[in-house]
């Protein structure tokens, strides 16, 4: 079935004002929009349990291949068409993927009414200060592959729908529930007052990670590279490390998730 | 002790021809030559076992914060200084940096006789068709931190010494030996005839990774995401698979290395 799409041959028509200049949009932010980016990002916008579809714009050129993915597009969901050349101007840049979607951000949810709806033998994955979009995409992609229940954002975390992070993510940021912490709340507490066991990592960890069994409900906080989490947050979490070579202790964090997902779940017995 | 600098306040001066254009340079190669960039693969620069230091060339700005690292350099490796408006005309661009440094490539090595050097419970990773910078860095910092003994590239591999592979390698790739196979040199062949059991990363693998025990002589080969490792490469190894949450099968190569090398070093007991 061939979807229906609405012509742009002007790049000032105000019906595709919100995708103009993306790379400026990206550094100011968009008031409850997001832009995907992408076929499989938007794979990831189309069946999202919590993002809306607001719209979709794509390359003339790349309509033939996207058609089954367009016919999922829901019905009242208006889906543009432009030539390269108009589309390269309204993005601003030459868009070599030739198709973005706008998305509406979910509305902030109650942390700890999405902490109680996590089963047992459930996983949270908790970043702190998380600042780089590249690590953020990994870190969601790395959850979806280990099936994490939940993402817990604390208030220093950079935005995970954020163009590039989206896309780094593979669309992870779109399929694993989320929440993000208000300014000064304590993400330890948070977890532990929801009956979670919390793991902390940290190259100064008491605990080698492979000594660490499966079972129960269990939040694994990570911070940034560099500074790592704060000794306020260590001093009340089990502390956990990953084993390296003599003199080398440095891991990019979204591989550090994968390291720790993956060995709780082989633990458990269930990759979700 | 305060390193002797020569300082360059032309950016015609022949003496950094070399620096001049770093990213036109990059796209075209520099004949047994690499700029490293960045305080951190400067440090990798000057402890590796097989690179040499061509020369160093610095913001007058950051001289006081290096002159620890730059006390280091060798005697007979020139150090030069410039304005940070000089260093930015010659390099092209804003060099937030400060700091870069040319290497030479190392000579090609042999890949038999550099296997037959890694000795009992030696560990190698082996990597096929990997083209992204990003992910060729991720994985040399992740053979570094799980103390890998080698590295075994395909010729479908890009350039380890590319400027932003070493970057992201966090100096790693000048750390870990590592050796280039000629084309249509046959790599499961090459570490079967060299004593080496070979695993092969796959997601139709037939053994889940948290079956595999640790010990012996191993090599661990992964290919590029996407298209993965050729049918006849999987055809000779033993294969195994990294379980998923279902519907969500793809991991990053360079977070799949650290998953697989973590899991095989815990398993014998020894981080490097």
């Amino acid at each position: 079935m061939q979807r229906m799409v609405e012509w742009i041959t002007d790049d000032e028509d105000p019906r595709i004002a919100d995708y103009r200049d993306v790379r400026e949009r990206d550094l100011v932010g968009r008031r409850g929009l997001f832009v995907a980016e992408g076929a499989v990002v938007l794979r990831g916008l189309l069946d999202s349990p919590f993002a809306l579809t607001r719209s979709i714009l794509v390359a003339e050129a790349r309509l033939p291949g996207l058609s089954e993915l367009l016919a999922r597009v829901p019905p009242g969901t208006p889906v543009f068409a432009a030539s390269q050349a108009v589309m390269d101007t309204i993005v601003g840049f030459p868009i070599h993927r030739g198709i973005l979607a706008l998305g509406e951000t979910p509305p902030p949810r109650d942390p700890a009414s999405m902490l109680s709806d996590v089963g047992a033998g459930g996983l949270v994955l908790a970043l702190s200060c998380i600042a780089n979009h590249d690590n953020m995409g990994g870190l969601f992609r790395n959850a979806a592959a280990f099936g994490v229940d939940a993402v817990v954002l604390d208030a220093g975390c950079c935005d995970p729908f954020y163009r590039k992070a989206l896309r780094v993510s593979v669309g992870a940021v779109l399929q694993v529930p989320q929440v993000r912490l208000l300014p000064g709340a304590d993400m330890v507490s948070g977890l532990q007052a929801a009956g979670f066991h919390v793991l902390a990592l940290s190259p100064s960890g008491t605990e080698d990670l492979a000594s660490i069994g499966g079972g129960g409900r269990v939040a694994v906080i990570l911070g940034a590279e560099g500074p790592g989490l704060a000794p306020e947050v260590l001093a009340r979490c089990e502390t956990v490390r990953i084993p390296m070579a003599a003199g080398f202790d440095s891991l990019n964090v979204a591989t550090t998730s994968g390291i720790v997902l993956h060995h709780l779940r082989s633990r458990s017995g269930d990759a979700g």
